[in-house]
């Protein structure tokens, strides 16, 4: 058996299926060379039959991302499979991961279908697959709870198909470590030809056992390849964590004598581009990119008791890529000296009109904020992206805003309503609340609020501040991102940001596969 | 062996060594009795020794909590001992938990002891503990750590002296499921007297596994006290968390078969009630009491993909205490409504007079907002509980702000210093850093903000803001919670607690056992 861990990034799928994770075409791009330059093997990129930007977005990744693989998941029919194939063509090489539920329950009351029909499609999906590519995966939707003798017919004739890894997911987060070891086990000793797939495990952590299964299904059951997401992001309590996964695979190499090609430098980086992206916070105590992680990196002066810092800390934080932030331009830097930084933080810009336009950008918010960080770079790049984009609806223009005790608060705002301007002005329970009265004056979305938050980007007073703001509407809920010195202006963008998701239209499919 | 599974919550102990973290006697108190509440069988509600401030937390939570049973931390020393024996005293019945290093690690280089000196003194402590009570745990600092040979000695000779819970803590966050079953089960074989005392557990999280170590140690080692903490909150990546521990048992009693005495209902409320009196805030992706963990109680409608509930929920969001928010109380409320409704949140106030200003608060709030939620009056109740304490420096009082793009913000706060009002106006870069730098221009702490953050309190736009802020300064680390309708507002009173907190006198030993 081989020693090499296969890491198979799913934050674009699964991660993406998270209530309010949606992302756009340039987001997804964005994070996919992340991941790319973090060396995870494999990327899923998304469901290119579940709607027309699944499939863009997959066809986009699949053309830039040369170093890992790109994949898309398909349901076990034909027509998912040709779109899945389709969407991947420009990457050469791929993977196409289809899957089908066996367990009683799903079958019987999600699919309607009996275990022969199931049994049958299953195999077909994976015979017709392979015209398309040498790389498939195999799913069978809450695995776990699959009986184990359907579990083992199904899989003997998907590998003779042709699929070369083979997924059992614990769809409901309802496995524990050794039990989920042991029924890999069994079945990889139960099939006959076995031998001829990587086999593969998709945890989810709604009992907080997602990394514990997925490492004892490894260590214990033989598999070779985790499916998890950064920063733990998915439904309900989310999938497997990476960064908890690989830190625990190098950190216990004596004990799981075991091979990641990640490059862990890159974790914290791609955990900041994640949760600034989809506006999923990270809480403080999160194993390895939270705040609190690593004593030291808080800041934290740890008087006489720590005489040597292995007696507390078992990993490095510079090793999964904290660093004291670090001012690296301000005022007086010029074009070229942020074209520098930007290839230093190994970004890529598309053409030289959308350097200016950044540079822009930060020069704007250099004459407001002394200090610029490499975060604060990095949220440039955020609004660039978002500002390039097609069929914006709404657009921020200028904010201004007053409370006072004993006073209502009062805000004024300015915005494009596609391209004329429009002036909203409203009173409300604080700042926060009279700006957004203020847009929805003009709007009326009757759109519902349903979470609002606030994070400072770097440390200091004189922070931008991040506000993520979710809006549901109709059973579609969508996260905003804005960023400001002012977290009020900061506010009004999250929220324009959020009405512009909900104005696109982005129906989709959303199966709840593995 | 039994089938009763203990769970020691050491929130107010382990919980609140995070940095940030640390909570007043009065926030203590009220979240001791959340835990009794909440049925917790052991309390560890400090480590009396530390400070002033902890024996006097410890005391008063020992003579009002009655069902659970209060621990104090205490090292292997008399002086320790004695300390805890004595805060612990009104409680009748009370456990003494002492601890001491075994690792050859931790002897070495924080301890300076030889093997013979840490096994001698062990033996001493517990001897000692014995006279003031017949409930003493003994934990074995860095026990996943420590040689098992000189472990067994140690732990036979405790027990011998009467230790009847011995506890193997995971310190640094290292171990794996089935290795840690292992150890404990070794342990438990090897050591003469074993039967004699309970097997505990304390594990840290920093590999994203402390949850599936305690279980593991409980299914297959034998173990049957688990340490943890509400929230998982802790030092770095925080201790095994409380909520996934008990509701992994309860879901899977077909596998666990143990009793656990929790009563689930709670745990949401006592989730809130921690993450709002530390700022510590909880990530979405949490599993059972972040926002997202129940698909349905996030107003998600799953369109024609769940047929059935079961298909992908193991665990029901009303078990765990999730409601919807509901419309409470408003302005026409009397005073009488205000009494029931908090007779049934099962809030007790110490007087009428606390009563009467808690009304009072809750008038002005309902002045300004038109639906008024428990989690409105729970927060409110939490103003109520800082604004009694003596000693408060500051107190703030009023506040004016303006931002308009373009232009520099600038605030004017009005508040007391000692009894004093003073006035201080500052621009900034944003309306929260014009308010935090007037107020800083009249009281020029030097404190640098290492965090910042916003979480609205319930949804809609119309909800209370709740600021955590975190202040650093000469080591010390104070997180200050400000809540109000206005968040710039609420940022300026979550300053002005920060303050106060790093201005009174809590000087104390900050021991990182187990």
């Amino acid at each position: 058996m081989t020693d090499k861990l296969i890491i198979f990034d799913t934050t674009l799928r699964d991660g993406e299926q998270s209530p309010g994770a949606s992302m756009r075409k340039e987001e997804k791009i964005r994070i996919a060379r992340q991941l790319e330059r973090m060396k995870v093997d494999v990327i899923e990129a998304g469901f290119a039959a579940s709607s027309n930007g699944d499939f863009d977005a997959i066809q986009a990744i699949a053309s830039q991302v040369k170093d890992s693989a790109v994949c898309s998941l398909a349901r076990a029919n034909d027509k998912d499979i040709a779109r899945a194939a389709e969407a991947l063509k420009p990457a050469g090489q791929f993977r196409i991961h289809t899957f089908i539920a066996t367990s009683m329950l799903h079958m019987e009351k999600k699919l309607r279908m009996t275990p022969k029909q199931v049994y049958e499609q299953a195999r077909l999906a994976v015979r017709f697959a392979r015209q398309f590519t040498d790389d498939i995966e195999f799913s069978c939707e809450d695995g776990s709870r699959s009986e184990i003798d359907f579990l083992c017919r199904v899989l003997e004739v998907v590998i003779a198909e042709g699929a070369t890894t083979i997924n059992i997911p614990d769809t409901v987060g309802y496995a524990v470590p050794d039990g989920y070891a042991a029924l890999i086990q069994q079945i990889r000793e139960r099939v006959p030809n076995s031998d001829k797939a990587v086999f593969s495990v998709h945890c989810h952590n709604d009992l907080g056992m997602a990394v514990a299964n997925s490492l004892a299904a490894v260590k214990l059951g033989g598999a070779r390849q985790i499916e998890c997401t950064v920063n733990g992001l998915g439904e309900r309590a989310g999938n497997t964590s990476l960064e908890e996964v690989v830190m625990a695979v190098k950190t216990r190499r004596d004990y799981f004598g075991l091979e990641v090609g990640i490059d862990t430098t890159q974790i914290l980086p791609t955990s900041k581009l994640v949760s600034q992206t989809t506006g999923f916070v990270v809480q403080p105590n999160k194993a390895v990119v939270g705040a609190n992680a690593f004593a030291h990196a808080s800041g934290i002066h740890q008087d006489g008791v720590l005489k040597a810092r292995d007696t507390y800390e078992i990993m490095r934080a510079e090793d999964v890529g904290w660093s004291a932030n670090k001012i690296v331009l301000g005022k007086l830097s010029g074009r070229n000296a942020f074209k520098k930084r930007l290839q230093e933080l190994r970004v890529v810009l598309n053409s030289e009109a959308e350097l200016n336009s950044a540079f822009l950008r930060f020069k704007e918010l250099a004459d407001r904020k002394a200090e610029i960080f490499d975060e604060d770079i990095l949220s440039i790049l955020s609004q660039e992206a978002n500002a390039v984009l097609d069929h914006e609806t709404y657009r921020f223009v200028s904010l201004s805003q007053h409370s006072e005790t004993g006073e209502r608060p009062s805000a004024k705002v300015v915005f494009a309503i596609d391209s004329s301007e429009t002036v909203g002005e409203a009173h409300g329970n604080g700042p926060v609340d009279a700006t957004l009265h203020a847009i929805e004056s003009q709007v009326n979305s009757s759109a519902e609020l349903i979470l609002y938050s606030v994070n400072a980007i770097t440390t200091g007073t004189q922070a931008q501040g991040e506000v993520t703001v979710r809006l549901s509407k109709a059973g579609r809920i969508v996260n905003g991102v804005g960023t400001d010195l002012d977290i009020v202006a900061a506010s009004a963008k999250a929220y324009i940001a959020a009405l512009n998701k909900l104005n696109s239209n982005t129906e989709r499919l959303n199966p709840q596969c593995s």
